[in-house]
């Protein structure tokens, strides 16, 4: 059995040579091989000559049309391919935690263009987000179980905004007993998610920049804006903050910091349920009745696509300076944006200008990265979407 | 009193404004006030209409001819002054760190352009590098007894290549008791450097990956290339490496390794003597025998001048090339650059260049840099030195 080929142009060849695990639907010889022709979800990439370069899989309506799941001339995906990557992927994860709560699976960062997998011990939230992957689920299930047991329970938390761009339905699926929350330690500090939650229920990304928090916050009084359950807030006050004040627009959000509270004995911790934008406004009028020692300013996504740049800086220029506004004098800020639009100097471009509004002086004296759980292949920098800066600020 | 004025071109205003500390000697409106009228190490910087911006030290021999040292309109560079800054600099570092042992000024990431100090608990070694400085080093040492004691340790380490820029003398000096060796503890594991080592015998700026790498090493072989005096070796081999080989071409700088393996109970330390190139072009010959679970690789600044990047950026491409051929399968690579014109992209690109002649998978899981003790100004970029990025190494 053959699979479909795909040419790509000469030109456009080098970034694959060099490891990109793309092809952009203008990135092929269609002249030669027409995209509409080609039925299925897997190719075969040639290059201008005919030679084969990787089996990728493929959409002909999405704007990235191919993306490379093996450099071997494969024609399905079988258990045994799911199973080595995912082996791979394993072995990473534990040689670098001690803990078995990680992201499993990275998607191009692991290899695995489609699928990414957060580990929560013996649960996996699995999100597919390609038709390919789709539709070889029983073989990725397969191999998850050849890995980690018959009895692990799988959740297939297909509701990505994404799906609907490779005409993919959404669903959440349990595969194998069914659940409603999730359980994690985190930095030392316990925390149960609701599995309709955000994402995979839990941002694995911001664990080390919880632990730099942690290690600082004693004494201190924190803002966490966009706090979701508390990822921030909560190991803040476990870690001796005096009081933490957590902030979100969700009201299920806002009842499980609630939970995570108590399940830390914590008593110290209030929750605001607001949108973070109103907040910070209405905070600003009351004059100097809130500041705070620590501000972690987590917003979602606010550039979706490159057009609404401008829209979404102004967005994050307004979160940035009525946050700055609360900082007490010498305190902590933490500014982060997981927007792949805001590159890092765009963002520490905002907080120097906010800060030169505000006649402060800010130094920039730590940044945080997603851990080894997030790996990174050099020739794709689409996947540096998380910056994460801490500054201290000081009034001139 | 009053001193000279320095006034600044309308166009180059901006960066100033912008809160960068450095004026360039292009940028001065030498019409008005000719550098060569200029007496005296100190100015007052005015912009085109003639109105204050900054106090700045001053050399009319440099190309960057005057360095903010204060937003105030002061005479002169008194103990008040130094107190004051390092004052609010140890406050930042107090915060951060457990134990005394740290850079406690930062030169223009603590407002103080022209001076270094690392602080090793009671010693101070205190590197000036600019003529204004050097001429208030009464008052400096004033304000450090001040803080610190009278019974504080200060060594002056004036001994750096920059210092003929500014037509300053070579020399080191101590102010209080004499010592000949320097103590400190990085990361749980106790060192003793030399006075007369590298800058101010310490790299404090490799803390953190060097912790990164001490949880990742147990029962791992390390290969630690430019080792100095085992910054990132003894730390693996105290964290429980199963075999640690230190490179460095300074026999001084071996030798302290010998000492620093007894001091910290360790027989598994090998040390080698070796230009770090030669050594690596030697190991390739010799078909496997020695590869490493670990390699460092953390070389001195290659690249010291623009117009030396081709040539340095080849040394680097080479040193990056040998020590990856030398990772065992699975292997992790801390690949480090200290050069300023060596930027994140192309230390990137050359790692994904020579992995891909080996036909090897990177993947970036970490990306080190300086702490808390190395603030940054967000308006100078020229203060991100330094890269140390962590890869993990899988044979195609």
């Amino acid at each position: 059995m053959s699979l479909p080929r795909l040419r790509i142009k000469k030109r456009e060849q080098q970034r694959l040579r060099d490891g990109h695990l793309w092809v952009y639907s203008n990135e092929i010889e269609t002249p030669v091989t027409p995209l509409k022709a080609i039925a299925g979800n897997l190719v075969h990439l040639e290059d201008y000559r005919g030679q084969f370069i990787a089996t990728a899989s493929f959409n002909a309506q999405s704007l990235i049309c191919a993306r490379v799941l093996s450099p071997e001339e494969i024609t399905t995906l079988n258990q045994a391919f799911f199973s080595q990557k995912i082996q791979a992927a394993l072995s990473l994860r534990e040689t670098m935690f001690q803990q078995p709560y990680y992201r499993l699976v990275f998607g191009e960062g692991d290899f695995l263009p489609g699928i990414v997998i957060d580990r929560f011990n013996d649960i996996l939230v699995v999100q597919i987000s390609t038709q390919a992957i789709e539709q070889a689920k029983p073989e990725l299930v397969a191999a998850l179980q050849e890995i980690f047991g018959q009895s692990t329970k799988i959740l297939f938390k297909n509701d990505g905004k994404g799906r609907h761009i490779e005409q993919l339905p959404e669903y959440t699926e349990h595969v194998g007993p069914a659940f409603d929350e999730i359980q994690l330690v985190e930095n030392g500090v316990q925390f149960i998610a609701p599995v309709d939650g955000q994402k995979t229920g839990w941002f694995f990304d911001h664990r080390d920049g919880r632990q730099w928090l942690n290690g600082r916050v004693n004494g201190k009084s924190v803002l966490d804006v966009f706090s979701y359950i508390g990822g921030w807030g909560i190991q803040a006050a476990k870690h001796g903050a005096s009081q933490v004040t957590c902030v979100d627009a969700s009201q299920k959000a806002i009842d499980q910091i609630g939970i995570n509270a108590k399940l830390n004995g914590l008593d110290n911790v209030q929750t605001v349920c607001a949108d973070a934008f109103d907040y910070l406004k209405a905070e600003l009028k009351t004059q100097d009745s809130h500041r705070y020692d620590v501000i972690v300013l987590d917003p979602p996504a606010l550039i979706q696509k490159r057009r609404d740049f401008e829209q979404g800086r102004q967005a994050y220029f307004v979160l940035n300076e009525h946050a700055l506004n609360r900082i007490n004098d010498g305190g902590i800020f933490i500014s982060a944006s997981c927007s792949l639009h805001m590159t890092s100097e765009e963002l520490l471009k905002i907080v120097q200008q906010v800060a030169r509004r505000q006649n402060k002086q800010v130094q920039l004296i730590h940044q945080a990265r997603p851990a080894a759980d997030h790996p990174r292949l050099l020739s794709m920098p689409e996947a540096d979407y998380l910056k994460c800066f801490m500054f201290k600020v000081t009034s001139i």
